[in-house]
Formats: structure tokens, C-alpha cells, sequence
């Protein structure tokens, strides 16, 4: 609280910036205006199809700015786009939000009633996809062809200059609308402004090297946050952006060297698949200096492992929330501290980000070792869930983001996630945190993923219960003992089932537990 | 501009930030609260009177916003500061925009009377000085001696949290008043808002690594934009400061090897005194990897005898102006260029900051080679000059700041100066940029300082005049004959006054051509 007395109207309170009200350098537009200014001619983007300089993909922006004028959009208008990862999809990226347009990236893993959910909710009146999307027409969407279409349609309009007028978008605009969870109906709509993705590029730059020379692989997909994660941070530095549009352990192997990537980021599951096949045949990766991930924690065998086949990179773990834009925390040259009490951590808040954990019923800020609410405030932060002001409510507040994850900071400022606030079971009276019951399994060397959750159980309320994908043969009673060596009693599955094939998993690749959950509660009382 | 439509009230344009009206991460307090986050025990400032950690800066930094409420200061107050740098100045240029207030820091180099103009123009209230100014009692100020008083206050006075409710400063709240110029009463008291000076810092991360490790030195004047440069920065990544309060050759180098500094920045003429230095008396600067400069253009000799004296430094050109906070390009690495095209080049935009070049009378942007005005834009740029509407509306015009600075960039967005606007010569209906003059000069291995100008000259309007300092007999003929190895005849001096001692120079170290230049016009008309 500050101590001095208010003025009525103190001097120099609330300043316009400068002459420049909308703030341009902080919008979708300056990165791509910096590269083209001081290095036209440098590779902007790689991937199958084509390969662009930052001249050619400011053109193909330009002319895609002026056909959106004449596909009949105006200001504020959203337009969904449904692609594997593409230069195409790199180009809506940047135009629709520098066209003062808000792009509604559509989930390739969702079915489309699920899609039609996102298109109808968003008010989305155009949407460019690279594949049928059964009911979009009855939503009176008007759908560009991707793959038949859209070049045709650049080819046809003469580039417009990038808008930079009064009119032209500015820092506080809407530039995105990204739909989470979306495994049921109840999908919500992030919305993310200019100012939003620009913050996120400052507080990732603050962190790690992003320079010319930077070519940063895309492997996470491009509809989600994690796979435009360093797009402007990349771009202002006029590095290059190597798109790769399917996961395979052996594919991104090749691009690695092929290409002389420098910096990628992976999730947990991909991780696992890098280290089998780079033991099996080996590639050049030394280029790889700069590796991130996230999406889910990763287990310490695994990070060891991701960080033998690649032990020129530095490791980065970043924890983020398509409503942070997204990153909240890092954790750089994690390698070092793989056998250290912080080798689980998520790292410390990005600069620029502010992490504080609140008491879950009392809202209090909690101090060093207690165990709350994640709550997360930055320029990063969303302005909102779509058209969800009650949602909006429950988790923008005092000028904090509620995060829904549980967890504790040190007394260094690291983070550690013990759970989703929705995933923790309670047993017998007992807090367990699903998490931690994973990373126990995970340390198996028989498993590949595993994920824990509370069954109905009438004796105790709810059961620890664990699904696990097995790479050897194994039981349920030897890996219930080997968990019994590193977590108490009541925390140990009371049930497993052992399967051979992968988990199901969402668009982010994050493990879907809540489908495995609810198919024990159907029929029951849910909890809230 | 765009080809869209307007909407009347287009959806989702304009969005509040998030609940987080202020941004309260885009204050000066947010630096400050990460470090006691994450490093309280981290050593913040090393300077000879003392040593702190992060905890106690932040609690003399809360003692301090307390006591300056017991002055009876009010949100919005202007509070001066004149002294050296030293651990006491940072404090307050922490406390004093942290409580609300704005900071006016006054040059130390100024005359009394010319003090009292910032304090009398600026409205300061309350004024922290390590030394009496005379007349200051007049203009109604509470003066609180740094040197006697202020532990004591600090001490008496128990401290209070760091503000951060609804009535803290935001992002377009008003930081500091820093006066320019200052050889006249017509100084100018430029404006910079929190925003405005955590802008630069993100610009400044996005190239330069700042982490626990940086130790940075400050050598450059803490009333100076170039003092401050990186003090939000290495605040953000809770590293260190070493404050030097007196530039010598030998003092600097001997902190650079007993701190082990990693970082720095200073100006020309300290680099020339600190080749000198480590030429006589080699000193072990191994950690020195990172040397910024700034304020005036060096000459490519001194750039590589610099290089020679911290030949493990990556080198880095700063372009800045107070009125943007101050950093507008970067050229890093730049001692990889010193014997091509770019190795007088200032660099590209910093990320973050947008560079133009207009027509000086036209107002219209040039292209590639052309010579005019440099303008910038950026959330770095200032707000403008305190209760100076008019000059304001001169350099603030359509979102832009025109900065005095005649230069050009070249096809990859490298900004070369050529000169102030106003120190262009105009001799004979040619210009002659006295920048490039000078430079001709400074090749000569004879020469320490020279400033070039224009004296009234009856046949040709302007003749080019010279002052130089030299280290070594020379002639003025043989300085001329040496500058037409590299410059037209037309450029050349045609007079040159030769002298031991060092030129006048302003606060930050600039030379005061001016001031030279002045003596030749008085009584005449003075250009406009």
C-alpha cells in the first residue's frame, strides 16, 4: 500500500504514450516490419512445401491483407483457420491479427462437432482449412480451400501496404481467440490481444538468444500456443522457422540435422520418442543448442535421457497457459540440475511475469513451501474467455489469473506444480496429488506414460487409481512396489491397468485424464 | 493503411488489460519485487560506501517510500537528486518512482543557477543533495542531505510494503524528469513514464544477456540516461551493480579486475583514458565480456585499441537519446566489423524500436542511403517535455520522434549518423557534416578530441573550424593534409586551433561544441 496522501489530479498521471496512442511497435506487425527492414533476404520459413525470405512471405502477407478485404471482412471480424503445421498457416498467423482480423486456430484432433462448437461460439464468418469440415456450411461460414484455394487467391490480389494508420490495430486489440480443454462442448475461448503475444515474445527474448542466426524448429502445432511459442520472438531477431507438420521420433531427427536447427521446443511424450530413435540410429544434432519444453512435467529419467541425445543443448523448461500467451515460468540449463532438489521444478517466473500462490479457499498469498493456487499477473495475461464474463470472473481477479494448477514456490522464487487443482484426489481425508504419484510410476523404466486419478471408492471416497503404457513386461504389484520406495502408503495405486498402446491425448499432446477419469464416474455425482 | 472496413464498434478492439489496469508489471517496482523473489540474499550494489543484498536495498527502498511520505509529498511530486552514484542514488531512483513520485535527476557538471532552474522548472518539492546549492532556499525546497541526513531518516522510520494496490503507479505514470541539454535556461525536462523505462530494458534483454551473473559497472554519470542504462535490467535478472563514483583510467580498471565485471558501459573518451591505462599498466579484465558505448560516435582507431584492451568483450554500439529512454540501435558485436562498410554504423533498431528516416523539409520517409532526420517510435519514447506543449508537438508528430539526428540507413536497416541537424555546416551552398570532419580527424593517431564546426565567413556563409586536443606535437597543416587523404577539399578545416587540455564537455561526457561554436557568433545572427 502506498503511503502518500492522493492528489486530486497529480501531476503526470496517466500519460498518454508518446503521440503514438496504439502503441505499434507493440502489435503483430512490428516483428515482421523489423525483418523485412533489416533483412529481407534472410529465410523467414522452411517446410515441405515451400521455402520463403522474409520479401516473399511480406508479400504473400500483404497481398493475403488485401484479399481478406475482399472476401467482405471488416475490423474485429474472427476467422478460424484448421491446418497441419504450414507456411500457410505461418502467414494467417501474421496477417488476420495485422489486418486488425482475429484468427480462431481450430484443434486438427477435435471432430467437428467439436470444430463447429469453436466456428458457432466465435462468431467465425470465414474459415481456411486443408480438409472437410462436416456442418460448417449450415454456420454460413464462407471456407477457403488451403490447398486449392488460398494461393490462387494471393495470386489474384495486388499486396497491400501493412496497415500502420490510426485505423491499424494496436497493442489492447483482440489478435486471436484459442480454444482450450475442447474435449467437450464446454470449450473456452481465450482471447489474446496484440499487446498479449508481444509481452510473451519480451519475456521469452529476456531468457534465451533469439538472433539471425536462430532456426527454430516447430514441431508443436501451430493451432495451439505452444507451436507459435517463439513465431515473433524468431521473427523480430529475422531468424528462420522450419515447420515440421507430423511428429515422428525418426522425421524430426532428420530435420534436426538436415536443417541445423538451433532451438525447438518439444513436449514430454516426443522427448521420449527422440531418445529411442536417436539410441538407434544416431544423427548430427550438435546444432541444437537451445532445447525447450512443455506442455506436461517430464520425469527425471527422462530429462536425463532427452539431455544425453542432445548434450550440446541447454535445456528449457517452460511452464505455460494458453491464457499466459503462454509463458509463465522458466527453467534454463535445467541439465545442470538434473540431480539436485530442483531438477523437478518448472523454474522461476519470466521476467516480465509475476507467480504468487494463494490459499484456495481464502485467496491469501501463501509463503515458501505451502502448497495453493498458481496465480499469474504479466502484460502476458488474457483479457478474458470470449464472451464468458462469469467465467472471466471466476479466474481474472484483483488483477490476478488464477491458474487452476496447484503448487509452491521456494524460497528462491522456483516453482513446483504439485497438481491440477481438479486432478488432486482426495483419499481418506487425504490430499494426493495425482502428479506426484506419476513421477513415482514414471521413474519405472518400464513405463512410457502414465496418468493417475481417483476412482469412486465407498470406503476411502475416492481411490488412487493409475493407467500406464508399459514398454517391457511388467505387473501391477512390481510397480506399485516400485513406487512404494519414494511415496507414502496412501498415496500408492490401489488399482492399475497395464496397456500397450499410448494414452489418449489432446491437440497439445497432454494427456487426456479426465476421459479416463470419467468413465468410473459416469452415472455418479461429479464433483465440482 | 488498411483495406478493411471499419466497424462501429468492432469486437474485441480496445480490450482493458486484463484485470491489471496499471500493468503493475511494467513498473519500476516489478524488477525489484522479482529480485527479492528469487535472489534476496543476491549482492544488488557494490559501491565504495557500502555493499547490499537485494533484502536490504528493497528494505531501505521501503524505509525510504515511508519516509518520503513523512515529508508530506504527495502522488505525483517531483523530488530532485544531485550526487554522485553511489548506492543512496539508486535507492532513490527506485523509491522515488516506486512511491508514486517523479525522480529529477540533476547533472552534477551544471552551475548552481542552472540547478535551480531544473528544481524551479520541474517544481521540485523536496531535493537530495551530497552538496549545498546555492540559491535553492529561495524556490521554497525541503533539501535533505544525503551525506548527514539521510541514513538517519531512513533509520528513524519504519519501512513500508512496496505499493501495489490500485492506487500504485501504472505503466503510464510519470517516472522522472530528466533535464537535456543545460547549458542554457532553455533545458528541456523529458519526460519518462515507467513504461517508457521498462520498455528499454526489455529492448535492451532482448539483445544483451542480463542474469545472476551479470556484475555491470557504471562508470557513466546515475543523472544520465547512460547511468541508469541497465539498472532495470540487472535488477530483473538479480545481478549486480558496481557503482564507480569518479571516472579515472586507472580506478576502472582496477574495479573491472577486483569485481570481476562483466558488463559495462562508457563513452568514448573513457575508452581512449582506458586503453592508455592498460597499455602502461595491463590489469587482468578476462571477465569483462560484455563493453557497450555510447553517447558520441568513436573513431574506427580508438574502436580497435578498445577492442585490444578487452579483446575478450563482445562489443556493442549504443545509439540513444534521453527522450528515449534511451536506447533506439544496437550494433553488437560490432568488433567483428572494423574493417568493413558497417564498422561506423550505430546498428539496426533495438527489437522493440522502430527507426525511420524523413525528408528534413518534406517530412516523407526516404529510402536506403538517403540523409535525413532520424525518427523513432517505440513504447520507449517519451511522453515529452514537461509543460513544454510546443516544443512537445515539434519531435512528437504522427506516433513519431524526430530526434535532431541527420543520418541514413543502409538496404539491411544499419543506421549511420552524420550529424546533429543543427551542427550541419552549410559552406559555399554545400553541407558539410561535421561528424564526418572530426572522423578524419580522430584517425589521426596525434588526436584526442576535436570538434568541428561552422564560423561566420564572409565569402562562403560558413567556413569548417576546428579544436582539437592533441597528445603529441602536431600542426594544424599537418591535420589538414592528413584529413584530404579521406575527405573532399571542400570539408576541409580551414582553420584549426590547437590545445593540451581537454575540450568542454556536458554532463554525460558529450563535448560542448556549442559552446565553442558560439564564441565565434556572438553578436552575429544565430542560425535557427
Amino acid at each position: 500500500m502506498t503511503t502518500l496522501e492522493a492528489q486530486e489530479s497529480p501531476a503526470g498521471t496517466g500519460l498518454a504514450p508518446a503521440g503514438d496512442a496504439r502503441n505499434a511497435t507493440r502489435t503483430i506487425a512490428a516483428p515482421l516490419r523489423r525483418a523485412l527492414a533489416v533483412a529481407p533476404d534472410a529465410t523467414a520459413v522452411v517446410c515441405p512445401l515451400a521455402t520463403e525470405s522474409y520479401r516473399e512471405l511480406g508479400e504473400r502477407v500483404r497481398r493475403l491483407v488485401a484479399a481478406l478485404g475482399g472476401l467482405g471482412l471488416r475490423r474485429g471480424d474472427r476467422v478460424a483457420v484448421l491446418s497441419v503445421n504450414c507456411h500457410r498457416y505461418l502467414e494467417l498467423h501474421l496477417a488476420l491479427p495485422i489486418a486488425g482480423l482475429v484468427i480462431v486456430p481450430l484443434n486438427t484432433r477435435h471432430s467437428d462437432p467439436e470444430r463447429c462448437y469453436s466456428i458457432s461460439d466465435s462468431g467465425t464468418r470465414v474459415l481456411f482449412t486443408d480438409r472437410a469440415v462436416a456442418g460448417v456450411d449450415e454456420l454460413g461460414v464462407r471456407v477457403v480451400d488451403l490447398v486449392g484455394e488460398y494461393d490462387a487467391l494471393l495470386a489474384a490480389t495486388e499486396p497491400a501496404d501493412l496497415p500502420d494508420g490510426e485505423d491499424a490495430p494496436g497493442e489492447h486489440d483482440l489478435a486471436g481467440i484459442f480454444y482450450t480443454g475442447g474435449t467437450t462442448g464446454a470449450a473456452k475461448g481465450v482471447m489474446l490481444t496484440h499487446g498479449n503475444l508481444v509481452a510473451n515474445a519480451f519475456h521469452f527474448m529476456a531468457c534465451w538468444p533469439f538472433t539471425e542466426d536462430t532456426r527454430f524448429m516447430v514441431v508443436a502445432p501451430m493451432f495451439h500456443a505452444a507451436g507459435t511459442i517463439g513465431a515473433l520472438a524468431t521473427t523480430w531477431a529475422a531468424g528462420t522457422q522450419v515447420l515440421v507438420p507430423a511428429f515422428t521420433g525418426a522425421g524430426v531427427l532428420d530435420v534436426v540435422e538436415r536443417e541445423r536447427i538451433t532451438a525447438t521446443l518439444v513436449v514430454p511424450t516426443m522427448m521420449d520418442a527422440l531418445a529411442v530413435e536417436q539410441a538407434e540410429r544416431p544423427r548430427d544434432v550438435s546444432s541444437l543448442r537451445w532445447l525447450s519444453h512443455g506442455s506436461s512435467p517430464a520425469a527425471r529419467e527422462l530429462l536425463r535421457r532427452t539431455h544425453a541425445t542432445f548434450p550440446q543443448a541447454s535445456m528449457l523448461h517452460i511452464y505455460g497457459l494458453t491464457e499466459t500467451a503462454p509463458i509463465v515460468t522458466l527453467h534454463p540449463d535445467e541439465q545442470l540440475r538434473l540431480d539436485g532438489p530442483r531438477a523437478m521444478s518448472c523454474g522461476r517466473p519470466a521476467v516480465g511475469v509475476e507467480v504468487t500462490i494463494l490459499d484456495v479457499t481464502e485467496r491469501t498469498p501463501l509463503g515458501p513451501g505451502e502448497v495453493g493456487e498458481v496465480a499469474i499477473r504479466g502484460a502476458n495475461v488474457t483479457a478474458g474467455y470470449w464472451h464468458k464474463p462469469e467465467e472471466t470472473a471466476k479466474v481474472l481477479r484483483d488483477g490476478w489469473f488464477t491458474s487452476g494448477d496447484l503448487g509452491y514456490l521456494d524460497e528462491a522464487g522456483y516453482l513446483f506444480l504439485v497438481d491440477r487443482a481438479k486432478d488432486m484426489i482426495v483419499s481418506g481425508g487425504e490430499n494426493v496429488y495425482s502428479a506426484e504419484v506419476e513421477n513415482a510410476l514414471y521413474s519405472h523404466p518400464a513405463v512410457v506414460e502414465a496418468a493417475v486419478f481417483g476412482v469412486p471408492d465407498d470406503r476411502f471416497g475416492e481411490a488412487v487409481h493409475a493407467v500406464v503404457q508399459t514398454r517391457t513386461e511388467v505387473t501391477g504389484d512390481e510397480l506399485v512396489a516400485h513406487c512404494r520406495l519414494t511415496i507414502a502408503g496412501y498415496k500408492l495405486p490401489r488399482g492399475i491397468d497395464l496397456q500397450d498402446g499410448p494414452l489418449p491425448k489432446s491437440g497439445a499432446g497432454k494427456i487426456l485424464k479426465r476421459e479416463l477419469r470419467d468413465a468410473w464416474w459416469r452415472g455418479r455425482d461429479t464433483r465440482i
